[in-house]
């Protein structure tokens, strides 16, 4: 089968650091090529993929991130070959959905993020503009109606990590630093217990003020580590490693 | 000519207070009409038009002004139709633009705003999608090599606009209130010549700090009068009476 695969701007696949999004797609693509399939994946030039790549940019815009133009930009370039495919796989945010009209080749949608009031509208409006493919269970009970095909859970690369018997005694939290994923809940599960903690992940402008309050006057190095954002295999190790993983969403 | 108008969704056409692109889109459909053009607007559904009008948003969307899920909803719709007209007049962000290759009618972009670092990336990308129009010769000087077709000052039903002779003696400033528009000088005008001004425009939430700081101190009601934004009429009122109108961009 012949499948595009639309990855967003702002990050490279697979990610350095930070971007589950970038993750999911780079194992997705490398996973269907394994398995005998034509895939290209647009993504940016500093990716690396098993799959043919496209891009339009020479690396991640990070700097960008949620710009439309620069979304609206990569999206553009997907769909200028987007005809030749049996299959379009969008991850990008909403143009790949809004436009799949103009397209000759059936879209399949992965829903990449909560719905929200405003998202929710969007989806509800282009029910049938693409077959969804939800995130979990929770995700598709929040919105009825669209034209889901499957809930198809984020993949892992099980071999990738390495088991260990022997824990040490930390607990740990690999995520964004915000109060969605409940950073300060971590820290609380941690001092009750009287474990030590670490948090792991970065920390998004917006959520500056939530750091500065709620998580940085707990961090004393001690209990309480924070170690920014880390690369893939230092993630791994402390992972290992872990007693218990908390994730207070 | 069958000629398709795409207005953003944030505003109605025409606007009842803010709104410059939607001003000059409503005299343009309006006029077009006149003159025996079969015109369609994709504006929202309370806009009031010579033209045929077609919209998804009942009213403006003002505030999710930026959201790009509204625009591209927006321009979607515009694109469900836009096939069965001779030429598809874009004055929507970046998204007719970005996806105009997948249309089978022309497409003319009027450039609405000034050429930032990113739009300018953006537009030479683009370079050759659309045929654009420049509002003044100013921009077109800052971004050589778009498919230019000319340039074409925003509107003005002069009609509108009462002549008098004997003017108050007051300087008036019509705009936005924000650094890119000089409000800050249009004051230090005043204050030097010892005039009366009038302030009229509203106020953007990112520009709030500006006006707090830099044009509220000086606003005493009497030699420096803010109105906050005005209706129409009121505006053509405060014009005509007004002895000079002070644009210090």
């Amino acid at each position: 089968m012949k499948i595009l695969q639309i990855s967003p701007p702002w990050i490279r696949v697979p990610p350095l650091g930070y971007g589950g999004i970038e993750l999911v797609v780079g194992l997705l693509a490398d996973e269907l090529t394994n398995r005998g399939h034509d895939v290209t994946l647009m993504a940016t030039g500093d990716s690396d993929t098993k799959a043919h790549l496209e891009y339009l940019f020479e690396e991640g815009e990070t700097s960008k991130l949620g710009m439309t133009l620069y979304d609206a930009m990569q999206v553009s370039e997907a769909y200028k070959i987007a005809d030749e495919f049996d299959i379009v796989h969008d991850h990008s945010g909403f143009l790949g959905v809004a436009f799949s009209h103009r397209l000759r080749s059936p879209m399949l949608h992965t829903l990449h993020g909560p719905f929200t009031a405003d998202t929710s509208r969007f989806y509800e409006h282009f029910k049938d503009a693409a077959y969804y493919n939800a995130i979990s269970e929770y995700q598709k009970s929040c919105l009825d109606g669209l034209n889901y095909v499957n809930t198809v859970y984020n993949a892992v690369d099980v071999e990738k990590f390495e088991y260990r018997e022997e824990k040490d005694d930390y607990l740990i939290l690999v995520s964004r630093v915000c109060p969605n994923k409940g950073t300060h809940l971590a820290i609380k599960v941690a001092k009750e217990l009287g474990k030590k903690l670490i948090l792991v992940g970065k920390i998004d402008p917006i959520d500056m003020d939530y750091f500065a309050t709620q998580v940085e006057p707990e961090v004393d190095g001690e209990q309480i580590i924070f170690t920014g954002e880390v690369g893939d295999a230092e993630k791994r190790e402390l992972l290992k490693k872990a007693a218990c993983f908390v994730l207070p969403i």
